[in-house]
């Protein structure tokens, strides 16, 4: 008779399943219904927590029911590769420079200046000093909140 | 287009009528229309209309699809009045204090301050300094659009 294993001991050993994936999904889905406020929130920028997502990346995320507002601090040099998303985006920046390569064009965004971005629009960015920019998205981005951006990670 | 000039002159001359309410009714959905932008934009601020809604209360505003971002200069002593909106709303302070009286609570916020405001809270503001404020609408304001925002506009 064949023994049964451990389920966990078992699960750890082999590869993602469509029933693993399933889990995944849930618990993101439940994670991004907890990020949706659809309260009043008073936030001070100092005590939202400021997410390190690579040695040249990191934001904090204010997020309400229908938009997310984030702050995002670029070093000099930080490239955001490639990417699209069906969120639009409005991106301002308040300091420093990003410079973007969308739509076949090339686009240097400056302090007081600001770039909306429509849904689906395949866009890169680099800083080209250290900067501070503030991106609107909606709807919130589920992959910011559910740190499922393996496109900003590496 | 400039033929129809002396059919508005005789309109200017009489009251309005259900008429000129429907012809308003869709010159303004079409300024809205026009107004949602669906394409890339890059806009620097300083070329953005600032329009003068009170002798304290200015805004430019930047309009994409489904979100709007507003920059707002109110002089000190601004009142904004009691008022709802079906819009999400999302205060961030630039420069200055905004008191708001919102949800039975009184909250100052100040630069680098958020406040997110749910869809049809009301909510009153004074502007204890000179102000820069921007806000986040979703979906953008008809009504500020539109320039029928009459409660601004005293």
């Amino acid at each position: 008779m064949k023994k049964r294993k451990p389920a966990k001991a078992k699960k750890a050993g082999r590869k993602s399943s469509s029933r693993d994936r399933a889990f995944v999904l849930k618990r993101t889905a439940m994670k991004q219904k907890s990020a949706a406020k659809s309260e009043l929130q008073y936030l001070p920028w100092e005590q939202v927590e400021l997410e390190d997502i690579n040695p040249l990346f990191q934001r904090q995320l204010i997020v309400g029911q229908e938009v997310m507002l984030a702050r995002v601090l670029l070093k000099k040099g930080c490239i955001v590769p490639l990417h699209s998303h069906a969120n639009e985006q409005l991106t301002y920046i308040l300091e420093g420079a990003l410079k973007f390569w969308i739509d076949g064009r090339e686009i240097v965004v400056r302090p007081g200046e600001v770039l909306t971005i429509p849904p689906n629009m395949p866009h890169k960015a680099e800083a080209l000093e250290d900067t501070v920019d503030l991106d609107i998205f909606h709807p919130p981005r589920a992959d910011w909140l559910a740190k499922t951006d393996s496109y900003l990670r590496k």
